[in-house]
């Protein structure tokens, strides 16, 4: 039994009549059948509703980790670059503007050090340096870089990027959660975006009317690993003060660190993490509302709920 | 009305409280009904038939040519790239071995000039120069070339290049057909492959048990657009001197040549084209049936039957 996809094609054709004369068992698997680009159901969803705005939240990030997506590249593919894609020519067809959630995974590092030594971030404007064209890198940061890049070609579209988001609500997906929970931890610099904060921006810079095109939209400033759980422990303090044992128990446990990015390559991860820091200076200058990081992150310890509780 | 995509995801969840507090109404769109990787359908489908071997002769070529590829980026990149990993995923999973049809169009031009003057072929090994990392090139060639890219990391299967497909049957698919229906053509030198040809050698790499890998599959040689028109010219007289005047007037009209690569750009294409020429020695070692690229160009016209009369 042979399966045949493409069988109504010029050369799926000759395949099909090859195999037959050869009297062997075919089966057609159609192809549209497996996949559809769903163009259609989005243009009569927009015909009937003409919505003012589309925001695109959806992606695909990997489960539990970035590391799911080198396993799953057909999932990674579809869900981070045809479905921008799809998007981009329907709403362009269709005049409707958008938003669309992207990643500063697509840098590692910084971008120079200043004359003071202090770190500078990469900007809107700077290429990637963590995509399909700088290997090693991750599959993830590859079809989000490639998906700016092609959505470079539309307008009426914002292409908002988020960095490690965290809140003060306690789960799988917060940053926060993450250095609670993780046994080992790698010591890196980093920008990140509180949550609430990013969705106002995003949504801020269509209320405003803000000129099309990408907006770094992390909290101001950079932390690196050490900082943050520095932060998480005096929290903890505080509250084992306040007869909190339960968040003491949890925020001050033992941090383990891993002793280098090499020996977290060798024993955790199966793909190299971006870890970079974004210059936040057009959002800034656009009056959008983004914190200082650390002002973020003391708030959102401050106001911890764990879990459970919830 | 905002359009949200991606509404039960951590940032998603974040937008639809946002927009909610403002008020704002909101119509959710599931990014899982727009698009589908369908590999639970073809899962099932190998569960229930075990199949011995899979054919991908499916891919998004665009109509009536290769430009329709940059208007329709999303239906480009699941045909080509999502499909392609969509398979190899699940053959890898289920022990499937199987064929995927890709094309030389990843490559302009030829290798180098031998010592003797004549052509050198771009090999199976050599890396393409006609894909996302060269530009200009064609959307299409960037997805294909991809494609090859990401399932070099697979094994058990086979990659079978064709490049500019003919056979004795008049088609809008088929070069000799296009030749015959341009209005204005450009001379290039290609490597060209007989439809029989490749699939039969294609299942021959399969039946005989070749290494699994990528094979160059066109016929021996390479042409020029000029030398093919000598040769339906040719065809034609001889056609009219056995008194088949339709055949004498399809292929002895006159044929009108671009100026240059730089005229058919600006008059004609979109997107570049890719003209190249592929070493076809690996084919030949493994003894695979392709003929000689003129052989199979004559034998073709000499058979050659017009649509009208099929």
């Amino acid at each position: 039994m042979i399966f045949l996809l493409g069988a109504s094609g010029y050369i799926g054709q000759a395949f099909k009549r090859h195999l037959q004369a050869l009297r062997l068992p075919i089966h057609e698997i159609s192809a549209q059948g497996l996949l559809t680009t769903g163009k259609e159901t989005l243009r009569s969803n927009i015909r009937e509703f003409r919505p003012d705005f589309l925001i695109n939240a959806a992606g695909f990030t990997g489960k539990p980790n970035v590391d799911a997506c080198e396993l799953m590249k057909a999932e990674t593919l579809t869900g981070n670059l045809v479905l921008p894609l799809l998007l981009a020519e329907v709403c362009a067809e269709e005049g409707i503007p958008w938003g669309h959630v992207s990643s500063g995974c697509i840098y590692q590092g910084q971008r120079e050090i200043g004359v003071q030594g202090d770190d500078l971030g990469f900007r809107e404007e700077d290429a990637p340096n963590f995509d399909f064209y700088h290997l090693p890198s991750s599959f993830y940061s590859g079809t989000k870089a490639m998906a700016e890049q092609l959505l470079a070609g539309f307008s009426s579209l914002y292409i908002w990027r988020l960095r490690v988001p965290f809140d003060e609500s306690d789960g799988a997906r917060n940053y926060l959660s993450k250095l609670m929970r993780y046994s080992r931890l790698l010591d890196v610099r980093n920008s990140l975006s509180h949550r609430g904060d990013f969705v106002e921006a995003c949504w801020e810079s269509y209320a405003r009317h803000l000129p099309y095109g990408t907006y770094n939209l992390t909290n101001h400033g950079s932390v690196t690993t050490r900082e943050v759980v520095g932060m998480i422990e005096n929290e903890g303090r505080r509250r084992a003060l306040g007869g909190d044992a339960f968040s003491a128990k949890m925020m001050c446990k033992h941090y383990d660190f891993f002793a280098s990015e090499t020996e977290f390559m060798q024993q955790a991860a199966k793909t190299p993490r971006s870890s970079c820091f974004l210059d936040t200076e057009k959002a800034k200058r656009a009056g959008l509302p983004l914190r200082d990081v650390r002002v973020a992150l003391t708030e959102a310890l401050q106001h911890w709920t764990w879990e459970a509780q919830k």
